[in-house]
């Protein structure tokens, strides 16, 4: 028996009715939506839609049953077509109001409406017809004039002007048209690249909705507007929106403020509002606003047309929000039980909790854009401009907001990038020193701003239109969109309040992998904790041998002539050392620290200029020829693939003792206090497993040595920084010598790819433009190349040692698409710098609960 | 029924007769080597084996039967003790002679054979019993004296003396001490590293033979010699050797030449010789000398002693032998027919070919060496110290011999060493630049001779001891042996000679894996075609960007403003590319040439120095300013991970247009003369598939565009260098574009490890010291890690390209381990310098040979 045919399978569309088979992956999500608001017995006019297949169907040229359309719409309708895509993020052309005015209709409405009116309806007819359909020169037909006489006999005339037709009379024709025109647009290459550019796959498909038109216009009280009960900005419950008598659509939204026809919705304080004037429509909007919020389980902006004082609801969407209303309305809608958790979580896309963390330059405020680069640390802020680490300092010291300018920043930079409130770098990419310290710290940053050229000598930064900044200028950095602003700008605040942390506390519940952070200073450790990281996966050391007190002794030890000596110079580091394991110990109260070993080559600690080996050599009392010397056989060529990390460790081991000393040592006076910290040291840049055994037979003939001589017993686990691919490919043998591998996947990616993240900047944009990279690897951990390194790593690692920790550190750490992949190796935690910590919380959140398959409703449209 | 047990598991010993069961596994190849003797009815006094287990079991206490021994050997016996390991090379104690002799002996000899004999065989006996038996102070007892009643005297008393007993008297007690002291000698802390170090396994044991005096001293014509029938150094048939009157063991071998008792082994110019004076003796050694060539199928050094003109043949080894003999000798054995060619190729280590390739300082010759570093690349020559490429030219057009002396090499120096007999480097290790194109030039080559200073501003190279060289002062590099000669040193000249080109043909016959050159230039070129490389497996063309005339165009198309400046400047290099091409293509005659694509990063290509960036800002000119700008924005971090191959052929794509075009141009040429060239063209640093896809898209248009111009049709192979970890994991998706993949394992070691091979140097001899790496891995491939990612991307390449050629290029690729391992993942080719060709043509038929099973004779003792 042959299957029945519905009727949209002959006629191409189908009614919306509460119980027709609509679905927002074959009609598209608008039409599916006013399914809703029709089964919510709103007031809906008569509609039908065409799905995707139609409307393909269509673009080629295959055309629904036309005739059938109108019998349903009745005789001489007014109709209007709009899109229904599956995602309205992934955009469609624009709605087409008023098909089926021509001539004789505009007659009979100037009779029954009068002729404004009349005039209105068929003039913005023939302006969308023209313009979207006719694809006639925009310019002959401008809109917003008056709906004169006039206005509309040029418009005709213009029309059969730029077509050589005059202006289609017949509904069917008009209709047929419309629908091909959008259908076509719809199939446009720069349409499809759009959407694309925003997720939509390559065969999305477009769905449009036919709806008879309430008019709005006419002799009764008559309008359109739109609604909404929360605020967009803040997400608070608040009743916004405009109204305008005499209009269709949207109009009221882009009307000039304070024009003679709006209508305001409730207090006016002209005292003219919908609640006064039409308190049933008011009574009704209110009802539908908490029907929709309750039933749809969303804050949505209706869309309404009051026709002779009858409420008509058009269409409904969800009420466009700023990341921080989003949370909010989750939060709301999860606390009156509407959703659930889970679902309130899963509605805060991770990534838009970063914009909460920081400052925000107001998008709606002026803004004197000199110049642009990276986006590389979010947030904004304003500062006088510093060219100098020291000025930076200074500047800090009498509390006068600064932002650090500079070509690129070393490790000597760090407490500048500390003092000041943004940092501006003319080169490096999303990976530079200046980004991922600046990332770390929290501070804005722009970096690889090439378009502005600094001139450190003259003290300079100049645009390229030529304006001159100098030290003491004011300048704002916008690091979430990567600008640099002349002076000051508005700014919004940071919103971390208590929806915020409801929402993580809701994520943290549903998630199953650890999330810890990457803190290298007390500073950082207390954001860390103010974030709730599980622990410290990642803390850099070199910074302690940076600062001013031991920086010298560095240099002394540099320039040891054996390891006695070396030794003896350290030992005086030691004890500074020690403290500041005790400050980091205790902010993290009893949390895991990973410390990882000295990393760096010792030429960073040398001065980078002949004034400043001169000064060195004065204050080591040696000859300026034997510093000069010392510091050029110090050179690398490669300094990333050179001597540091346990290649520095094994030829220097005077440096590995003392760390591991102090932190032994920090631990016994923490345990003095009743704290106990179990500390994890990591080794760096090993290759070999013979590195490890080497390093920890030193380790724990140091922590043997402590314990004697201070009486006290204490646990440590060591453990192996995976960042060369041979790491990764010997995991199985350097494993058992380790009671963790954390992967370090930016050094990961750069030896995997043979590529400097520093060098990258030339030319990786080129490389994502032209697909070479899908992304830029150092964003978005490459998963095929070094993501099979860190699988057989992980793998190789836990067949020799099942109870090994795995994890990755390193910048890809706070990245949901990582964390999806750590989840699925089944690694034990992700580390990732402090601000990313809430975004990897919520990531991992959203992945937990979308494996446990937790049926997602429909977004609405 | 118990088995029987031999003798020789009773008594701890057998007796060497023609069908004991000896074997060199159990006792050594001197014993086995006696036992061939005997079986040859050589006259050899009888002599019993003692096995490893027996020797071992006496080290530690257990006495093999020594009274059956002795009862074996007769009364009142005279015993010489030797030792006898598996491998002669792996050392041993020396040999004792005279065991027996007592005073109650010594005066019977007295009568029987005279005073001054009997005299002479007991000092001897005393002397090396008291200093290797019972350890006294060797001063007390130097030999050489005459031996006097007084001398025998003095030698008692000193015994007595220094071990507080009398010298022992019993020859059951002198053997047994002898055995013991020899065995626990071998099981020695030093003696075992040592052995060690020359290959023998932890556990290889020592044999120890016995054997009856022929005395060598007396009344009748007695005394001993030693007999070879080539020359050691040449290899020539030549009978040499010495023979010395009343004398014992090799004392001819080292009494001081013209002394009075020596006998010339033949022509005496005082007419006394063993030819005239004991014809018979004299024609039994020659058949012996004849019968040990045919039947033990090796030259051999005969020991021999003459008793009362009766002659014994005590021992015989190999005959001792330098590189170029051991080659003459083994083809001399095959071309006899007594051995196979199979064997001849096998007696002739891969390593040795290295030393006949180059001249040498002759060992013998005086040396006044002055410093010492890396042996970089092999060989020895001599010339004026030059400190610039420049002033290497300069000597060069003037035919006078020159040493180039830099801090390290760049490739703007590579004229310099091309002019330069040898090159001396300050800094870098056996992959440094310097070292690698010198290998390539097989100009010998020292680098990293720290201990020397140099000062270029001075113009001077100073020496530990303040010793100054300046330019135009003569010096000699050993590139061999990593030294610094001050002035001239006497050579040996390289042995490239009908010998050589036998053996390899015979190689070439048994080899199953290809062997290429690694060559830039059409030098390099015709070296590859001297030692007969199939092809050329890896061009660099960089060089060519290099030259005089293409310099200031490359710097001016880095300094052009767009792609359109950049190719006409192009356009001027492309026919002098060209015609290198043609060139290179006529020398190889139709062999394979792989071309890589340009691999540099541009900043290479610009002044390293002020003065050198003014030349340029005039020669362009342009501000300096800009010229300097310009190149600090091309400075990198790292440039091994920086723009340079693919990236820069992706982002500057005109370079590799103007390539292609050049290449397929040259191919159009040749063929014109009828030439059929198939260039393989090669992409430098992939690490993603579509950056194949890219260039190959473009190089097919530059062919299409040629073939269409020039209306000629042409192949071509488009392939790819396999360098980074990613590009050697993702092979299974590039290979379906790639004609072939070349692994580039210099820069895939970099990149696995993590390590620069320019700034290992200053930890890997620590590292290889410390076993932290077995082997520097730039010299030996690391089989484990990136040997992992060769065999990873050769199987992923083949299994979606069957098809697909394999081969690695780079400096692993003359060595025999990497030959083997390129052999066992059935790669197709290896590809080496031109120098390393034989070496590699010759392992790779050692390997093929051992594979089919060729059974391997013993190697003689």
């Amino acid at each position: 028996m042959q299957k029945m045919q519905s009727l949209s399978d002959i006629t191409g569309f189908a009614e919306i009715t509460p119980t027709a088979p609509i679905a927002a992956e074959r009609h598209g999500g608008r039409a599916k939506c006013l399914q809703r608001l029709i089964r919510l017995a709103m007031p809906v006019p008569p509609t039908v839609a065409l799905d995707f297949d139609a409307v393909h169907a269509l673009s080629k040229g295959d055309m629904p049953d036309l005739d059938a359309m109108l019998a349903f719409f009745g005789p001489d309708p007014l109709l209007s077509v709009r899109p229904s895509s599956e995602d309205p993020d992934w955009g469609g052309p624009g709605a087409i109001l008023n098909i089926g005015m021509n001539d004789a209709l505009h007659a009979r409405l100037t009779e029954s409406h009068g002729e404004p009116a009349a005039n209105a309806l068929y003039l913005r007819f023939i302006q969308s017809y023209a313009v979207h359909v006719a694809r006639a020169d925009p310019d002959e037909f401008e809109a917003g004039g008056a709906p004169t006489a006039e206005a509309l006999a040029h418009a005709l005339a213009a029309y059969e002007d730029e077509t050589d037709e005059p202006f289609p009379q017949d509904v069917r024709d008009q209709l047929g048209e419309v629908l091909r025109s959008m259908a076509r647009a719809w199939e446009g290459t720069t349409a499809r690249l759009l959407r694309e550019a925003k997720g939509a796959p390559a065969d999305a498909g477009l769905g449009l909705v036919v709806q008879k038109m309430a008019l709005g216009v006419g002799n009764g009280i008559s309008g359109s507007g739109v609604i909404q009960f929360v605020s967009g900005q803040s997400g608070r419950p608040e009743i916004r929106g405009r109204y305008m008598c005499q209009a269709q659509g949207r109009d009221a939204l882009t009307a000039k403020d304070g024009a003679g026809d709006i209508l305001y919705l409730k207090q006016d304080p002209r005292g003219r509002s919908i609640e006064t004037v039409l308190p049933e429509v008011w009574s009704d909007l209110m009802r539908y606003g908490d029907l929709a919020r309750k039933r749809l389980r969303e804050e949505m902006q209706i869309e309404f047309t009051v026709e002779n004082e009858e409420l008509f609801i058009l269409d409904a969407v969800r009420v466009p929000r700023s990341p921080r209303a989003n949370l909010r309305i989750a939060v709301a809608l999860a606390n009156d039980g509407i959703i659930s958790q889970d679902e309130a979580v899963l509605r805060v896309p991770p990534h838009s909790l970063s914009e909460l963390l920081h400052s925000q330059v107001d998008p709606a405020g002026k803004r004197d854009i000199v110049g642009s680069g990276i986006a590389a640390s979010p947030g904004a802020a304003t500062g006088k401009i510093v060219f100098t680490a020291r000025a930076a300092q200074a500047m800090a010291a009498q509390d006068e907001p600064c932002v650090l300018v500079r070509r690129e920043t070393t490790p000597e930079d760090i407490r500048g990038m500390h003092a000041a409130k943004a940092v501006l770098t003319e080169r490096g990419g999303v990976t530079s020193h200046a980004a991922v310290i600046a990332r770390g710290l929290g501070v804005p940053c722009v970096v690889g701003a090439s378009d502005l050229t600094l001139d450190l000598k003259a003290g300079t930064l100049t645009t390229p239109d030529g304006r001159v900044f100098r030290e003491g200028d004011r300048i704002t950095i916008d690091g979430s969109h990567g600008k640099v602003i002349a002076g000051s700008a508005r700014m919004l605040a940071p919103a971390l309040g208590d929806n915020f942390r409801t929402l993580l506390a809701w994520a943290d519940a549903a998630r199953d992998i650890g999330v810890r952070a990457n803190a290298d200073t007390p500073e950082d450790a207390r954001k860390a904790q103010m974030f709730e990281a599980e622990g410290i996966g990642l803390c850099r050391t070199e910074h302690m041998f940076f600062a001013e007190d031991r920086l010298l002794a560095m240099r002394e030890m540099i320039f040891a002539d054996d390891a006695v000596d070396r030794r003896s110079i350290l030992d005086r580091i030691g004890p500074m050392l020690r403290r500041d394991f005790v400050e980091l110990f205790g902010i993290m109260k009893g949390r895991p620290v990973t410390i990882r070993l000295f990393d760096l080559p010792l030429h960073e600690f040398l001065p980078q200029n002949r004034e400043g080996l001169r000064e060195l050599a004065e204050a080591l009392d040696l000859p300026l020829s034997d510093v000069t010397r010392r510091a050029e056989a110090l050179t690398e060529f490669n300094p990333m693939l050179g001597m540091r990390g346990v290649r520095l460790g094994l030829t220097v081991p005077e440096i590995y003792d003392t760390q591991a000393r102090a932190i032994f040592e920090a631990v016994v006076e923490v345990a003095r206090e009743g704290a106990t910290v179990v500390p994890e040291i990591m080794i760096p840049l090993v290759s070999a497993k013979r590195e490890v055994e080497i390093v920890k037979a030193r380790v724990d003939a140091v922590a043997a040595a402590v314990r004697i001589e201070r009486g006290v017993d204490f646990d440590y686990r060591l453990g192996v920084m995976v960042e060369t691919p041979r790491a990764a490919l010997r995991a199985g043998e350097i494993a058992p010598h380790s009671a963790f591998l954390s992967f370090g996947t930016n050094d990961l990616t750069q030896m995997t790819y043979g590529l400097s993240r520093d060098d990258a900047g030339r030319f990786m944009s080129q490389y994502v433009a032209q697909g070479v990279y899908d992304e830029d690897p150092f964003h978005v951990l490459d998963a095929d190349g070094v993501g099979e390194l860190l699988m057989l790593g992980a793998e190789r690692g836990r067949r020799t040692n099942p109870g090994i920790t795995l994890s990755i550190c390193g910048e890809h750490g706070g990245n949901p698409e990582s964390i999806a992949f750590c989840r699925d190796a089944r690694f034990d935690y992700v580390s990732c710098s402090p601000f990313r910590v809430p975004v990897a919380r919520l990531a991992a959140a959203h992945l937990a609960i979308a494996e446990r398959g937790a049926e997602r409703p429909p977004r609405m449209y």
